[in-house]
């Protein structure tokens, strides 16, 4: 792929869908009343930022940055645009507002950001944004749009990444289950960013240069009935070209592993083994098989045999009219094994009982045809589990590999990669860890894209600012107050190098020094002040668009998915723990305290009594 | 606008994201292993469909279809899709295989499906889909996208729709909170279709040809600090042209109203009034206002008073080292109103408590603008309300409009339109309507396009026959147990006209007759089983796509709009009520009950005791 496509679908293009129209129709009647009374050049200043974190955490992670700058810089109302507002807006609308908007562009609007990928928190503004009133109003609901799912996902896949551990895999698979198309793309794009290593979206790996990831769905296992209808059953030595019958030598294998474990080729599925056999001869060197299509375990196994005796009963039932031959089919097809609890307590699963227990059709047929496959050279990549209990299959599974890496000499086949993939949140993980579980990847779909625990992030946009006066939104809840004026944004780091907290400033002021004893005071909390004496002082805004254009270099996708990991970092584990974490301090200076507070008594209504 | 762009730009053209790499990487993997094991032209057969009707409900609106049909029409691998696959995939794939995806495309399918808008139900195939295997396995990803959030999210609002009653207005506000720009798109489109009235969202608007809605936010209030801003306070009179001073009129309106109502001018925002007065000479004939910007009612603003008790007490308590003055303080501004409950008990407003409890700056500013305006000769439309008890202060609101209505002889003020948006859900509606309350309107947005009760739609696509032999998926859940084989869906009426059951059939089998008893079984359990006379018989499946061909009129989004509230109606009450809804009955014909039994036996293995 030349350099140039590389651009034109990874890093300038942008879903067709994100112009100016994409917004509020109130943006729209609010910039005619602006432009009708003469007010939309007023210098305006507005913040962007959320009042919590998300998923009952004390971090999130801001994303959608880049999204943000595209959208400026393209920023343009076409004719077809302007030709549908005339059609819906007021017919009291002066044509003459149509043609101001037709010339509108972002040219004189500067906007102010945290880098994309840093961890923030609750009231620091991600992104500040000065310009003509008109203006920046009109930008409000696309940049809401472009940032907010993005932090949220972001900050979901971190937190998987977390839970889950820097040593196992963590792919996406969450498209069919996301909000339409665009945002599918959107979840592969920022959880890649948040810290997945790949996503099954084809068209995000394309658009994004994620890694993709994949290989067969139950369906694949089910298309095929039995080995008659192999049409290839030969495979050509990997270095010595020679051909050989895959299916012969897989069976042999197949014979042998079965003896081992205790288990019966009769119950394996041999439309199963076909299918393993197709797959390997179209990857040998790729060979990763889904093993849960028929009887995951005997338990499970049991469980659908009673199914069956209670099908049948009901059956006989209704054919003889009595129901004399159920004990019969209940003894005869009942669950042979008796254990209703998986056997993996304290984590460890109990060998002997292997034989009995464990995997008739899928790992066996998985297992002789790696085999198999190893004789010609190629070495298998491993399992998917789709369904039962991943903590119990994960161990067994790990267990049969270590016995056939012994038995064969084969140390490689113990550590086979084992996928699991059925429903998995960040609960999931935290139990399966809990379980020593043997998984190398999880799969995650439904509960990643939509953001199970929280589906949305509150980024709000609010005007701080106008014409050099500063502007506060009083509420009767506290937290929804906003603070006013052009504020900066220092993150102070302790001696051990970890950030101790964010300390929002009034742009007058000046920034906070190395060594120095700063005084940081809680917003609205008049008594809880700390002195802070910083290590290290992090500017985190700059600049990213002025004059028309973006002028900080855009980081690549990868450089912001290692940001996430690095800025992450900084925080002390107690602000990134699952449960129960410790808030992140967000302060203002003292002087930015008393600018609050003297506006907050101007603004606010003094009663009178009576 | 042409007819042309009309069809360009609602009917056919398609978010450019949906196309054939919109799909998991398993799929084309799997495409390769079937052709390169001969599979490829194995005549199959895929349903699609969900296991659970979403949001603890009896029902699921299926939406969706048409984006399902355009995504065949142009399935299309470009140049740059083969030659990223081609990069992407594993070496081993060979050439040739991609000479084939390239000339691939959907003309040898055949998909049928329940009209879109229709009610559906769990294991009732939506979509049916026949032809080459390696092609309909091909279309699975992108098809559960386009299917799955549609149908949420007009199962989702047609569930508001249904709670806020026919008299309601219903607009979609979720466009900052949505998962994505599409994600955002998508929402207002299905949510349309669902039941609502409009959408915030411009460009759904353009696209979809949607009404769209929205006056001014917060900001717009506090652009404004007084009345001296304005630069225009004169409007024309509507019929005459004479030119009044609206600035004028208004402020003698607002004394008047205040002396009636016992508030105080001196508490109303004058920002507010000139913001108000900008709007509505912008807008003469669309002034619409949110009137919550300053002090709601008297309740918040002496809960906001408090607060600044308790911030001028720790205030003076840093400056004096002394608490002596609190009490001084707590006494002088403390609550003028001894309620803590708003008063709307019996859902009726005490009304000699009016002057002292209502909203002292919006709703006055308000109706002194809206007075000022009909002097002019224009009829104010409403004001919206985005905080506090929605409940009171519709009722407040109501009772003030009827009170000048009354005053001042105008009796479309009693009936002024009060919009409500403030993190409104199902519960929310339920219990205003416990409560009387007096809205017309409400605007949602988080909890609708989040689909707060349930984030994901389940759909799932599974394999029902391949070359003429059925298949059948086991699992340990009986639930997950696929019914086998191609088969036919009809909705049998009873005599009053509602829908008793989905009734599905082989294919092979006679249609159910009018006035025939057609025994109706449950699928897996065996006892379960019904005559039923049905009075209409509706065959649920179309042929839609076939040859290359939509081959089905594509209804319009109106028409969709329109199926979705006739095809509720068919349904009785009781499976569509918000609290413990019955489930309606999906039944299956003797013949495909043994049909799917016989199967099941023959694939599930036998134990063997030893």
């Amino acid at each position: 792929m030349s350099d140039d496509r590389d651009r034109l679908c990874g890093r300038l293009r942008q879903n067709g869908v994100v112009q100016p129209l994409l917004t509020d129709l109130y943006q729209i009647t609010m910039a005619y009343a602006y432009w009708k009374s003469g007010k939309m050049q007023d210098h305006a200043v507005f913040d962007l930022f959320f009042r919590k974190n998300p998923f009952q955490g004390e971090f999130t992670i801001f994303a959608g940055l880049e999204e943000c700058l595209k959208f400026l810089d393209k920023f343009h109302y076409s004719d077809s645009d302007i030709e549908y507002l005339k059609s819906t807006m007021s017919s009291s609308v002066e044509p003459k507002f149509f043609e101001y908007l037709k010339k509108l562009n972002a040219k004189d609007v500067t906007l102010y950001a945290i880098e994309e990928g840093s961890v923030v928190f609750p009231r620091v503004p991600l992104i500040r944004i000065e310009g003509p009133l008109i203006m920046v109003q009109l930008l409000e609901t696309t940049l809401l749009t472009l940032v907010n799912y993005a932090s949220l996902m972001a900050t979901n896949a971190a937190r998987y990444r977390m839970v889950a551990g820097k040593n196992v895999a963590l792919l996406e698979f969450g498209l069919r289950r996301a909000q339409g198309p665009d945002g599918g793309l959107s979840a592969s794009k920022y959880s890649y960013i948040g810290g997945f290593d790949g996503t099954s979206n084809v068209l995000a790996g394309k658009l994004f240069n994620i890694p993709v990831k994949g290989t067969h769905a139950h369906a694949y296992i089910t298309s095929f009935t039995g080995v008659e209808e192999l049409q290839t059953k030969t495979l050509a030595h990997k270095q010595t070209g020679q051909v050989h019958d895959l299916l012969a030598l897989s069976s042999t294998y197949r014979e042998s592993i079965a003896s081992d474990l205790g288990a019966l080729v009769s119950e394996a599925s041999d439309g199963e083994l076909a299918a393993l056999i197709s797959f390997a001869i179209a990857f040998p060197d790729g060979f990763m098989a889904l093993v849960d299509t028929y009887d995951v375990k005997s338990i499970e196994a049991s469980a659908k045999r009673q199914a069956h005796v209670v099908s049948l009963n009901l059956k006989n039932k209704l054919l003889t009219n009595g129901a004399n031959k159920s004990a019969q089919y209940s003894v005869r097809n009942g669950p042979i094994i008796s254990e209703t609890t998986p056997p993996h307590k304290n984590g460890f699963l109990r060998r002997g009982e292997l034989g009995e227990l464990y995997v008739r059709s899928g790992l066996l047929n998985f297992c002789a045809v790696a085999l198999a496959l190893n004789d010609l050279g190629y070495k298998a990549v491993g399992i998917r589990i789709d369904s039962g209990d991943l903590a119990y299959l994960s161990h067994a599974a790990r267990d049969i590999f270590e016995r056939i890496a012994t038995k064969y000499n084969l140390p490689w086949f113990a550590r086979l990669t084992i996928v699991a993939s059925n429903d998995i949140n960040e609960e999931t993980i935290l139990s399966l860890n809990e379980q020593n579980h043997k998984i190398d990847c999880f799969g995650i779909g439904t509960h990643l894209v939509t953001c199970q625990r929280q589906p949305a992030l509150g980024c709000v946009y609010k005007m701080v600012e106008i014409n050099g006066q500063p502007r506060i939104k009083l509420s009767q809840e506290v937290d929804k107050v906003t603070m006013p004026g052009r504020k900066i944004a220092y993150r102070l780091y302790g001696a051990d190098g970890h950030a101790l907290i964010d300390l929002l400033q009034r742009c007058c002021e000046d920034p906070p020094q190395v060594g120095q004893k700063v005084l940081c005071r809680h917003p609205f909390q008049e008594s809880k002040r700390a002195y802070v004496i910083p290590t290290q002082v992090e500017p985190l805004h700059k600049v990213y668009w002025e004059r028309g254009n973006i002028c900080h270099p855009l980081s690549t996708l990868q450089e912001i998915r290692n940001r996430v990991q690095e800025s992450l970092k900084t925080l002390r584990n107690d602000h990134k723990r699952n449960l129960n974490p410790t808030p992140y301090k967000v302060a203002v200076s003292d002087d930015l305290y008393n600018f609050i507070h003297d506006l907050w008594l101007q603004n606010a209504p003094i009663g009178e009594l009576s």
